[in-house]
């Protein structure tokens, strides 16, 4: 950076004093700051590193309009600078090498888009400790090393923003973190995987079993060659790991989260969920209940009013209840390459402007007040405490005496049964393997675990029991 | 405001600068920084007014803690100080005079919660001018005099927040100015008027005249004693005026903006609509078309699977479509005592923090340059030319050679039917009045009126048609 562009930027930013002694920065947007940019460097260059660089090349005009001066696109770094990809940048700005983002002090925003913990990590701790702002959009990292990195960034003046980490292009992170903090939330529910609630659409309309679905989300883009960390909720978790953060200023490792996947979903269970009046979607839930916050992933049926249920395909939704704003629902699409972008070039713009900086300060994200800061924090409840509805799903056998056992069973624990659902067999014999639903009443979750396990114990009960989530 | 507490703000705020030259804002959020408050005063202590007092009153430590300082409620003026509300407040920050507000140097920040235009007018260019930034919920106000309130406060070096000002809690103008700042926005199209939608819901739930829903809303606190405003478009069209700044960079007189109210909807609208697959709904639409803008508020069918068609009662909500993003949607409760100040609470926060004063800078609303900033400004177009599909009603002789001759009204005119319904009449005679339900293909606006006037001429056509926009 020439000296002569720091005498520019001097003349841009600057502060002056008011009539009540406030200290107020002020912006001129002349040429003259216009001309002198910012450059960033992106790290990464797959599908949304390839569409940061579109927004920012082919939109220059109108982000240096937004961020009060020219944003410049001065190094593109990826082990892989070979393949071509679908729009052209100058060749000089590719390198192979992070030391050239590092050494270069010109360089003052760097955006990781590399993905997974290392060496995106390593990358951006020494990022921060050579003075460069972070945008990332890795959910992964921050869900394993927030604390970390946040700290790190804190240590060095530097700031982290992180909106593309969740649901993509669905301002989420930004509206948790200023318009909404006049609340005090009750609850985050939230779709937050778009791969896994497109499999769960395909499921739904009734013509695909889960295999063909995984294989047409892989066909279409959304699934990874191995979709596990989708299907598993391991992506859901992390992410709702951030969102607790942002929400109830609570840090968890996202390992200790209670998770379910959508595999244990069968075709049939859609049928049933629909006859009660509900929909299966994999929630993300942070729930303030009984002075604790409930955290957990699992496929949940939802009413179907809920906004949520009607979420599909790809797209991604979240429903928080704030105890002043009540319902707020935001939907979105929660991948792919341009809307991800859209948040990760918002985010640049933001950085520039100097508003992350004030709101990272103000969050303190995943430092050490945060827990105590009376806030909005709650002391997580271990899974055991969880409070809320089931549904079941129970093969038995069709013969005299089976409900009096199963329900004898439940009433025992002290299990009550909101409703049931036993259809006539197909073959009028009898006596063949039967499905039985059940959904019950608001359960301490350590009960319903007992009553499950002594359910699959019963000799009325044939295999292993499927339990998903109830929407209160 | 002591010397003392301006030494301990100048402890708080500052400038450093970093290894690349720039200028860095620092804010420590100290104890004795907490300790200095913000004095912020209320103008207006109706119903938004007890909900902004409420929330910083009842949740002070932690706005304190968003903010970074304490916020301390100094003073609430209303002409009004006698009748109780739902909350005590210190007998001596109560005043029904303007003075002591604008005369207190120590108050920084004042909420505009009066409504209406004058003296709302007058008092806000009149605090600016006293070095106080604002906080307003107030639509009609921007909508008229937005230009002439931003110059002023950009003049005096203050800010205007006014994320209460549209569709209430659902933190839209935050998303517009921040987060979607990367995006060419395509379309903006809301429901921002939750009473007009309460009796638009009512009406097709099919057991409610517009009459009955009208009071309905006023017995449930949704409509006002005249509630004109609401069901004539009034509201809408200035909101709209609103986001069309935000979203479009276009300053427009909300008088101009083409706006029809909700009375020309009938009962059996609503039937016709869903026979066809849609919904009707209140829609302020602001659509790129053709490099133009298209700004309008009408009833408007809208496809029963989007989003929009299944908002419900007082809810408010908006899709928004950018170039990267793609479709956003949001909704939440648009009016109302807690929605509403928790949005005015929120800008309180962000003007505390000064991401109000960064955001208020670059966006430069109603400013000289927004027009040809090439950011996202668009020439508004002339409601002539607007360009879409439309729902005809037509009452009309049901008599041979009817459908012929309003067919050669429309065939001359270059207006294409899409879809057509008539019902056999309930009496079998024939020749008694028959209702015609026509959606025409997009067709420029100039050129369906003209088929309008053309067809309220025929001799076939008994009564004025009824004419809804479809949404494309």
């Amino acid at each position: 950076m020439s000296k002569n562009s720091g005498v520019l930027k001097r003349q841009r930013f600057g502060y002056n004093t008011d009539s009540c002694g406030r200290y107020r920065r002020f912006i001129n947007f002349t040429k003259t700051a216009l001309s002198a940019p910012v450059k960033i460097a992106l790290l990464g260059f797959g599908t949304i590193g390839t569409g940061v660089a579109k927004i920012l090349l082919n939109n220059a005009a109108r982000i240096a309009q937004a961020a009060g001066r020219n944003v410049e696109l001065a190094r593109i770094c990826d082990k892989d600078i070979r393949t071509p990809r679908d729009i052209s940048v100058p060749e000089n700005i590719l390198t192979a090498g992070i030391e050239s983002v590092i050494n270069d002090p010109a360089i003052s925003i760097a955006v990781e888009l590399i993905g997974g913990l290392e060496p995106a990590r390593t990358f951006v701790l020494r990022l921060l400790e050579s003075g460069k702002d972070i945008v990332t959009a890795n959910k992964a990292l921050l869900a394993s090393h927030g604390a970390e990195l946040f700290e790190t960034a804190r240590k060095h003046g530097r700031t982290i923003a992180f909106e593309a980490a969740v649901c993509g292009g669905i301002p989420i992170l930004n509206a948790l973190s200023t318009a909404l903090q006049a609340n005090t939330l009750q609850s985050i529910n939230a779709i937050v995987n778009g791969t896994s609630n497109y499999i769960l659409s395909q499921m739904e309309s009734g013509q695909t079993s889960y295999q063909e679905a995984v294989k047409q989300a892989q066909q279409l883009g959304y699934a990874e060659a191995d979709p596990a960390m989708d299907v598993d909720g391991t992506d859901a978790v992390q992410k709702l790991t951030i969102l607790a953060q942002l929400g109830f200023g609570v840090a968890v490792n996202w390992k200790d989260i209670s998770r379910i996947g959508i595999e244990s979903v069968d075709a049939i269970d859609f049928r049933y969920a629909k006859e009660l009046g509900y929909r299966i979607k994999l929630i993300a839930a942070a729930v303030r209940s009984n002075g604790g916050l409930e955290l957990h992933v699992s496929p949940t049926l939802v009413k179907a009013d809920n906004p949520l249920a009607r979420v599909k395909d790809a797209f991604n939704a979240l429903r928080i209840v704030g105890d002043s704003v009540g319902p707020v629902f935001f939907q979105g699409l929660g991948a792919g390459q341009l809307p991800t972008a859209s948040a990760v070039v918002g985010d640049v713009i933001d950085t520039v402007l100097g508003r992350t900086a004030i709101t990272f300060k103000a969050l303190n994200l995943w430092g050490k007040e945060t827990a105590d800061s009376g806030r909005q924090s709650a002391a997580v409840k271990s899974p055991q405490e969880f409070f809320g509805k089931s549904y079941l799903r129970l093969n038995v056998k069709d013969q005299p005496g089976m409900m009096h056992e199963i329900s004898g069973v439940l009433s025992k624990l002290g299990i009550s049964i909101a409703s049931m659902i036993q259809h006539e067999p197909e073959t009028k014999n009898g006596g063949e393997p039967a499905v039985l639903i059940l959904t019950t009443h608001e359960t301490r979750e350590g009960d319903l675990l007992k009553a499950i396990q002594a359910l699959e114990n019963s000799p009325a009960v044939l295999e292993k029991v499927v339990r998903l989530r109830v929407q209160g």
